[in-house]
C-alpha cells in the first residue's frame, strides 16, 4: 500500500474517488464507509477528511463520475442518429440500460441524501443540467413550433417516465415482472413522442 | 410509559408499528431505530425482537400501512368518477399528491431494502398487486379490445411515469423546478391515455 508521502493531494483525491467508485459499483452506497476507503487507499481516515469535508463530499464526487459516465454512453449511442425521435428513444433506452446493468452505482445517485445543512457543489448542478439538455435538443427539432417552456415540460415528462421505469425495473418491490421493461419503454416513447420501435435505428 | 405486563402480544405489535409509523412519517427511514421505537413504547429492544425478526420486519409493516393508506386515498378520490380516463388521471394525481405531501413515509417504501436472505411476507405482495390493479380496471374499460398483456403493459407504463415524476419532484437532485409537476403529469396522461385536463373532474 502507498504511503502518505507518495502522493500529491490531487493524486490522493483521484485515488480515493476511484476506490470509492469501485466500492459503490460493487456493494452500493450501503457498502461505503470512510474507514473502508481509507484502508484500501493505505491512508488514515483522518487523511480522508483533510480532502473531503465529510463522506457526503466523497459520495457526491462518485455520483458525479456516474453521471459523467452515463452522459458519455448516451453521447456515444447518439452518434450517427439524425432523426430526433430516434435520438430521444436512444437516450431513453441507453438510460434504462445503464440503470439496469449498473444498478448499484446508478441507485447511489438517487439514494444519496445530503445532510440538511449541506449543498451540492456548482459543478454537480451543471452536470445534471447537461444531462437534461441532451433530451431537450432533439425535442426542439421534433417540435419546432413549441415554446421553450413546452419543450422543457415535455423533456421532464420523458425523463420522469424513463426514470420511473428504471426505478421499478431495478427495485425489487414494484418490479413489473409481468411485462418487459423495454416494451413498456417503447409504449411510453410511442405515446409521448410518436416513436416507432420498428422504424430502424437511424 | 406502559409496562410489559400491560399489553397482549397483539396490542404490543400494534403499538410498536404505530410508533414506528410516526417516526418514519416525521424523520424518514433514517430516523428509525429499534432502540428509539422500544424506548418510546416503554419496552426493551429485546422485547421488540420477540415480535419482529429484525428491524426490516417492522419497516415492512410500516410500509404496508403506507401502501394501505395510499390505496384508501385513491379509492376515496375515485368515488363518483365514472369515465375511465378521468379515473386513471385521478389515481395518478392522488399518487403524486400523496408522494409530495407525505414524502418521508412514501420514500421509505422505496428506500427500504431487505437483507439479501430475507423476503417480503405474502400479504405485502398482495397489497402491491392490489395497488397495481386499481389502474388496470379503468384501463380495461378504456381499451375493451386490448389483450390482458397489453393492458398490463400500459398500466405499468402509467405507474412508472407517475412514479418517476413523483421521485423527481420529491428528490432534491433532478428536481424539475422549471416546470410544475402537475403540468408534467397532465402532459403524460394526455399523451398516454388521451386525458384532457380541461375536461372537468367526472
Amino acid at each position: 500500500m502507498a504511503r502518505r508521502s507518495d502522493h500529491t493531494r490531487e493524486e490522493l483525491t483521484a485515488i480515493v474517488i476511484d476506490i470509492a467508485e469501485l466500492i459503490v459499483a460493487s456493494d452500493g452506497l450501503a457498502g461505503l464507509s470512510a474507514r473502508k476507503v481509507a484502508t484500501e487507499a493505505g491512508y488514515t481516515v483522518g487523511t480522508l477528511y483533510l480532502i473531503f469535508k465529510n463522506i457526503d463530499g466523497l459520495i457526491t464526487e462518485v455520483n458525479l463520475k456516474t453521471l459523467k459516465q452515463l452522459e458519455g454512453e448516451i453521447s456515444q449511442a447518439l452518434q450517427g442518429i439524425s432523426k430526433p425521435e430516434k435520438a430521444i428513444a436512444m437516450i431513453a433506452r441507453t438510460y434504462l440500460n445503464y440503470a439496469t446493468t449498473r444498478s448499484k452505482r446508478w441507485r447511489a445517485v438517487f439514494d444519496h441524501q445530503l445532510p440538511a445543512d449541506d449543498v451540492f457543489p456548482e459543478h454537480y448542478h451543471q452536470q445534471v443540467a447537461q444531462l437534461f439538455s441532451l433530451i431537450e435538443s432533439p425535442l426542439k427539432l421534433l417540435r419546432p413550433d413549441e415554446s421553450q417552456a413546452a419543450i422543457i415540460r415535455e423533456a421532464r415528462a420523458i425523463w420522469a417516465s424513463v426514470h420511473g421505469l428504471a426505478m421499478l425495473s431495478v427495485g425489487e418491490k414494484l418490479n413489473p415482472a409481468d411485462a418487459e421493461p423495454i416494451e413498456i419503454l417503447d409504449l411510453i416513447l410511442n405515446r409521448i413522442i410518436g416513436f416507432d420501435p420498428q422504424g430502424g435505428r437511424k
